[in-house]
């Protein structure tokens, strides 16, 4: 099976999962727990917390909240973050951030959502356009999890304080964190990763927020992660999402080539008569967007994966919406015959080309084969 | 190394584990892809939740929403349940209900506390006088996590209902389920549950539902779990659950009888010279919480872990808060030199007689050593 839609989860890493193993049966303990075996664990998982934060940001300047996953981290950040006056955002977030903005909405706050360019990124004039006085949160997905299209959030998130410096700036980095090459400056008060799109688990995430920041916490109760999300901290996740983030960044710029070259030899090797790439020529590699002309994008999915090859059609977690299109690839202006055959391909820098090859050529005849039906 | 911190954490079951495996490694696809292998996981997916229902109350009247613990399905309980007038609860909540009570009395919400009796399981006189038309919603833990003591929740749940039916009745299960025997009744709406207490998974919850209330989510984005919880499912943690609550809830009955000769034979073996009994002799004999006279708990948690015994000083979850001594305890009535002294001892089916008796030498041998020096 060639295994195409690593936006939407990844196989987790042999070795770190062999690592993380005794995190499972000998260090079974409970973090809060006062005797040695629980304090030790407490004392590894503060090590574990800087070691993540170092990785995109600095100890002086930043700190992780371990979470559940990243749509947790997207909650807290919205919901913490955005409670007055007006909060801006995108129509290219991931369902994680738009529906906690439909929820603000619900609650009362203003809700302002700025246009994107026809690649998926963000338009940066109608972004600034909506900021104001009163606005309390702007939040910006850092690369769109549809087309694969970077916002360059510091660049954003610097304008943004320049015209409100109390507003804060949030990115969900789901689709960047251990991806892309990225430090964050100090204009980005928050930035949400998760766990099992790099490598490691389902079930965790983090928020990774500026120390000097006052957030109140989302979930209450024992005073995990120094108040701000409680919970016993789940160890076995939260080392493997250590383990497989260092091993990503480790590898980062030999991985973002090698993805590279595989996108642009997908994006060679498909007919260019039966597919259009949607994607950005300099968006994240590990995601290629095409439309294929006249066909449903679901149609070939099934077609394909009966031929051993698994591909998405755009965000699974948009599977469990009523929507029959993608409202991301809608304000993306993609419409016409293209919009019902949208096909999501995205990369793990353990695909090889052999793969690509293979694909490209199952994806053509399939969707050959299927015209050449209709016709 | 005796291990009498159960309450705080269980070890995983290396079964389970063995069996779960397969969800890390061969199948991690994402449950919400539209291909076999991620809609074959949503169905699997489905029958987990139809069968742990089932374990606890029955699939007609009850459904399952997998949370990250057991203090997230206490908060989508509180803030999505408690909006309203007011909150009537408990002074022997776990922090995973009283931070979120408290949290609720910062929003506006009026929040009642009911008394403790001396045992630690509540007042139901006082219980009920705090109830009125205005009261959203009832918070009722299931068993004290300190003392063990039961509360009667289908009981209290009733005479809740009689006097106001709108009334939400909601009970953190978090140290009953898979350890005492118990059926869901009607009257109960909500119930929490929590993975890692029973031979699963850190990172695991559920909350149990009445499928006819109508319930806002907690964590808005994808839409998972019929729209109550979203975030890609955590397969590895809901399987690792369902297997190990599938396992305790066939050997309930003999579980609880030799737990319960356990319990009591360290009861009997304690000095009693030395350490006055806290917990119900009709309480979960999960846990047997004493007070050592005159002593430190902590002093004692950590000479007796010295000696190769784990033991706790309350809930391991306290431990992040600054208060010297414990809230539910206070609330019970214990003062004087037993306050400092309190330390919780807590059992698995699989501890051993000899490892109680071991435990009780060891407790004994050091708390007289302790009050000698003093002397």
């Amino acid at each position: 099976m060639i295994y195409l839609d690593n936006a939407a989860t990844t196989k987790p890493y042999a070795d770190c999962l062999e690592r993380a193993g005794q995190y499972l049966i000998e260090k079974y303990y409970n973090p809060s727990a006062l005797y040695a075996e629980g304090y030790n664990l407490h004392r590894e998982l503060a090590e574990t917390h800087r070691k993540m934060a170092a990785l995109i940001g600095n100890n002086q300047d930043y700190s992780v909240i371990f979470t559940s996953c990243g749509t947790e981290a997207d909650n807290q950040a919205l919901f913490c973050g955005g409670r007055r006056g007006n909060v801006v955002t995108t129509s290219g977030e991931h369902s994680a951030v738009y529906s906690c903005a439909a929820r603000l909405k619900e609650l009362g706050v203003e809700v302002r959502f700025a246009a994107l360019n026809p690649d998926g990124s963000v338009n940066a004039d109608s972004l600034l356009s909506l900021v104001d006085d009163k606005t309390s949160l702007v939040s910006v997905i850092h690369v769109n999890n549809e087309t694969g299209a970077i916002n360059d959030v510091n660049a954003l998130a610097k304008t943004v304080k320049a015209k409100n410096s109390r507003a804060l700036f949030h990115s969900d980095g789901v689709q960047a964190f251990g991806k892309i090459p990225f430090r964050l400056s100090p204009a980005i008060d928050m930035y949400s990763v998760s766990a099992h799109k790099i490598g490691a688990l389902k079930g965790t995430g983090a928020l990774i927020k500026r120390k000097s920041l006052v957030l109140a916490p989302y979930i209450y109760g024992g005073g995990q992660e120094e108040g701000l999300r409680s919970g016993t901290e789940n160890v076995f996740g939260i080392k493997m999402f250590e383990y497989a983030a260092v091993k990503k960044y480790e590898n980062l710029k030999d991985n973002f080539e090698k993805v590279r070259a595989l996108n642009s030899l997908l994006r060679s090797a498909l007919d260019n008569g039966l597919f259009k790439i949607l994607s950005p020529e300099n968006g994240s590699p590990y995601i290629l967007t095409v439309g294929a002309y006249g066909v449903r994008g679901e149609t070939i999915l099934h077609e394909v994966n009966d031929k051993g090859l698994i591909i998405g059609t755009g965000s699974a977690c948009s599977s469990n919406s009523k929507l029959r299109h993608s409202r991301v690839m809608q304000a993306c202006g993609v419409g016409g015959e293209l919009i019902d055959g949208i096909l999501r391909l995205s990369f793990c820098p353990e695909n090889t080309e052999q793969e690509i090859l293979e694909a490209a050529q199952i994806l053509n005849s399939t969707v050959k084969n299927r015209r050449d039906k209709m016709a």
